[in-house]
């Protein structure tokens, strides 16, 4: 389990005069030449698991590969600068391949004013993987981190969740614009971006936090395509496990203080909804309440790497 | 091929104003916050191509994925800053290979002061990728760039070529601290490192320079392994064929003021011997000759990833 190595690693790996932020957040945190934080993140794509190449258009798969790196700078609320792309192709059609992913890249650099720096391409007798790694800069507030949560810290949400598979996991927008405006006008306490699914990446930052997390079920936002996806798989999953397990949403969500959180949810400052559904507690864990019913533990759901 | 990638590339990426050196050289130069110019650089390793997992230990491989990188900064005149690094991984044994790349890499990070920064952790049911990315910033004399070349400069080399398939693939020193001693030291014109071979990285130069090239066959530095393998492979290829095709020697390729060669050959300043192989010349192309004999164009040899 990723998990299992990111503790071994945090063992071994020294600390670094530059390195305000190491492993275990949605981003590294860097302080080069002592400006501005330079913000670094890494996502790979790999073919049968993040997409299917033999259904899903080249260029879907490499909007989405630059996408799911947005939204990691997204989540550390940092602004985009830069990228490069390390392509490993298969050696059939594999020019007309990478040519398909950069044109599905080229219209969102552009939109983020993404500086696309070249990359390196290789092929094999393999499937398909694309790497993006992206330099991002934070602003005058600093990184948004999965560290900071308090006990009393309401947890707010953008927009919606689940089904994610029935599309929107192509063509989902990077929450870039809004993480930034609700980090600069607002206080937030900590922020990470829902890539593994809703229950998951909560506990992820409340155990980065050292904090536990109530989730108000019936407070949840669920999409359409949850309900959906419930409604035609037979599989006995209600919208709601859609929602808090499904993954691949790349909303945010984020601790913010009571007071600050009733002034958001006021503003509604952003074009998609924010919505408050429960708070973070001093005691560790995950866990759910249905209106004022009792707390009860929750098991995180969602994606994770296995390997043995 | 990747060069027609990059052709189409080059004609699709906008100018940005961040970028002061996008795709095609060995790393692309960035204008962050007006400071020091960054230096980003992507390298991805698969299992087949770049090693073989079923005979080679994760921790040379591991160790290879870095210094391919640490080379990459070397051949621009960066000083390693800070690296993230996507591993997509088989799933059976992942956590120990995991375990056993990063064993590899830790004390070449240490070495160079590069500051490792987490990354992204995938699993698959296919072979290893690893890709490595790294953030370098140039020195006060800027970056060195495959463009510069000089009709009239001399063609200096680090050390020799040939055969690093018996070991040296795995186990080369980048070379950092050369390139940056040459380059503040003495002026330099361009540079590249040997990572596909001899005559093809040094016929890129040469194109990206627009000029040509010339090699004297005599004087290129053969190393014993190019001498071993021409001697226990009955394929017919000399040792020189092994030094100028092999590839990954990563040593360097300067060029380099013919006056200002003289007094980098007499000073000899580095541990590795410098030894001049050649000149660039006005007209395009790689050319050979022999002793005082007439020139002949000479066909580029080495590894290209091949896709159709």
């Amino acid at each position: 389990m990723e998990s299992a190595l990111i503790a071994w690693l945090r063992e071994r790996l020294p600390p670094h005069p530059l390195l305000r932020l190491g492993i275990g957040d949605d981003a590294a945190v860097l302080d080069v030449a002592g400006v501005d934080l330079c913000v670094l993140t890494v996502d790979a794509l790999t073919d049968h698991v993040d997409f299917e190449l033999s259904k899903d258009d080249p260029r879907r798969v490499g909007r989405k590969a630059l996408a799911v790196n947005l939204s990691d700078l997204a989540a550390m609320a940092a602004r985009p600068v830069a990228g490069v792309i390390a392509l490993v192709l298969p050696k059939q059609n594999g020019l007309e391949l990478a040519q398909g992913l950069y044109e599905g890249m080229l219209p969102l650099a552009e939109q983020y004013h993404l500086a696309l720096a070249g990359g390196d391409t290789n092929s094999w007798d393999g499937p398909l993987v694309v790497s993006i790694t992206l330099l991002g800069e934070v602003t005058q507030r600093g990184p948004l981190r999965r560290k900071g949560a308090k006990p009393g810290d309401r947890i707010l949400v953008t927009d919606s969740f689940g089904g994610s598979i029935l599309g929107r996991h192509f063509d989902f927008q990077p929450r870039i614009e809004e993480a930034l405006l609700l980090h600069n006008r607002y206080k937030l306490h900590a922020g990470i971006d829902v890539s593994d699914g809703l229950s998951i990446d909560l506990a992820r930052l409340a155990k980065e936090s050292g904090c536990g997390a109530v989730l108000q079920i019936d407070s949840i936002p669920i999409s359409d395509e949850a309900r959906r996806l419930s409604k035609e798989c037979a599989d006995g999953r209600s919208p709601l496990d859609h929602a808090l397990g499904d993954g691949e949403d790349f909303e945010l969500i984020l601790a913010v203080p009571a007071d600050e959180a009733k002034r958001i949810l006021a503003d509604q400052p952003l074009d998609v909804p924010i919505t408050d559904i429960g708070e973070f507690i001093a005691e560790p864990g995950l866990w759910q309440r249905e209106a004022e019913g009792p707390r009860r533990p929750l098991v995180p759901q969602g994606w994770e790497h296995e390997f043995e």
